[in-house]
């Protein structure tokens, strides 16, 4: 069962109009909640950063967040034969009578959705997982959570085509984020991200993982790197709310210290499951 | 009447599911093709360009030339009460079971409509439209012509709110294109234009423009220009399938040269009228 215009309905009777903004102008915003056993993980982060995406694109929120936590709640339930859930969130403008790059006030199209997170134990991710890099050139509003995604589409087609998880994206020679997931290097125990901005999606797993770091008193700093720095890390890690922190230990067929997940991340890591039970 | 998927149907029972990754991911790329009394303007260069999208973004093309002239004559005969029509083409790249941000080869959502083009008579063209400035923040392949396209309705709606026809952009200072729209610029009884790239789409317009100017024996360069030479032009113009060429006379508020259109202008306008009836 999914959630449409406030219907909840089986997904393949789930549809929208050809006119809807959505689809014709990639004009949405969408937020992604992963539930272990019933327990969302960053709700309230989560709906701050929904928040942010509708003021960033001039739509009205729809829902009070009480509204919002029904909703998704509801959802889950229907899905609770999975275990651990990614809850999908996605508003979009709505429909207009035509085609039109402006707009004028429409009803918000809602539309919510449950799918599996598969498990992902600890020793199954000691040999991490490869990457590519890559240009970054999508646009200088990434920290907007939108729906307009095809260069990010197109990054992880060409990550899986490379048999890598992800592609890494650099702009200018540093490194920014990835296609769908926040970058972490570790450098002689020192922790360095790229910094909140217009060039990165202010992940809710980057700002947990930074969190947790700091309980550790493991040093962070929300700073640039360079494609050196990157290769020449002692760890590499990707960040987000389904992947949770993935060890990446090939870049561009290049082993990354000892090909190994590294010892800071295997710390943060068991940190970030007690988030799961907490 | 709409085409969508194998059907001419009512717009509004035009629908597509939740799961089309036009609607998840912007994921597609579409074309608008210019009817004047049933003929098309530039259909063949439609065609190719459609053709360059859909290889950019890796989907098959769905239908031969041939096919798709049937499918679009039969629109355009639907909607015959409109003398000038703009017959919109979006293939998506279709629908998956689940939503994830790779691909597997899917059957593309095709969709087609016409809508009305206005008259847009010589006589109310002479004062010109106005248009405001911002900075090109799209991503950099801005030469493909996807439906990823959130941030250039942010810009046109911008315009719209500052009661202006375009937002020209600007990247690094110089003058890229508008929302939805080629910009050129006469100084000195020569053109200008944005050489194509990656940071412009390649009009078909602005392609016609610059061989009606040259049959003319108008110089054209395409070649950058700064925001400076864009407010000292002589004549700025922007040109696009359903604006055809449009002058633009005031920019932030700034009158550009006498603040009407300019005998350049003047001259491609009438060659460009035409290409209607030839």
């Amino acid at each position: 069962m999914v959630y449409l215009n406030g219907n909840f309905i089986p997904k393949e009777k789930a549809f929208i109009s050809v006119m809807d903004r959505g689809f014709l102008f990639g004009d949405g915003v969408y937020e992604v909640f992963p539930v272990y056993n019933k327990k969302i993980i960053g709700f309230e982060a989560h709906l701050s950063r929904l928040q942010d995406g509708l003021d960033a694109i001039n739509i009205k929120n729809p829902h009070s967040n009480d509204d919002w936590k029904s909703l998704i709640k509801k959802i889950i339930s229907f899905n609770i034969k999975n275990a651990n859930q990614a809850i999908y969130l996605q508003i979009s403008r709505g429909c207009d009578q035509n085609r039109k790059h402006t707009y004028d006030e429409l009803d918000p199209t809602i539309y919510i959705q449950s799918s599996l997170i598969g498990p992902r134990e600890k020793n199954s991710l000691f040999k991490g997982k490869s990457a590519i890099t890559r240009e970054d050139i999508r646009w200088l509003k990434s920290n907007t959570k939108a729906t307009s995604l095809l260069a990010n589409t197109l990054y992880a087609q060409e990550a899986k085509e490379n048999n890598a998880e992800e592609a890494i994206l650099l702009r200018d020679g540093f490194v920014t984020e990835a296609s769908s997931s926040n970058v972490f290097i570790v450098k002689d125990n020192c922790i360095y991200t790229h910094p909140k901005g217009r060039n990165i999606l202010p992940g809710i797993t980057r700002d947990i993982t930074i969190t947790l770091a700091k309980k550790l008193d493991i040093k962070v700093n929300e700073t640039l790197s360079s494609k050196k720095q990157l290769m020449e890390a002692d760890e590499v890690w990707i960040t987000s709310s389904t992947r949770e922190i993935l060890p990446i230990t090939l870049i561009d067929n290049n082993i990354i210290n000892t090909g190994l997940a590294g010892p800071i991340w295997s710390l943060i890591y068991d940190q970030y499951q007690l988030l799961k039970t907490a």
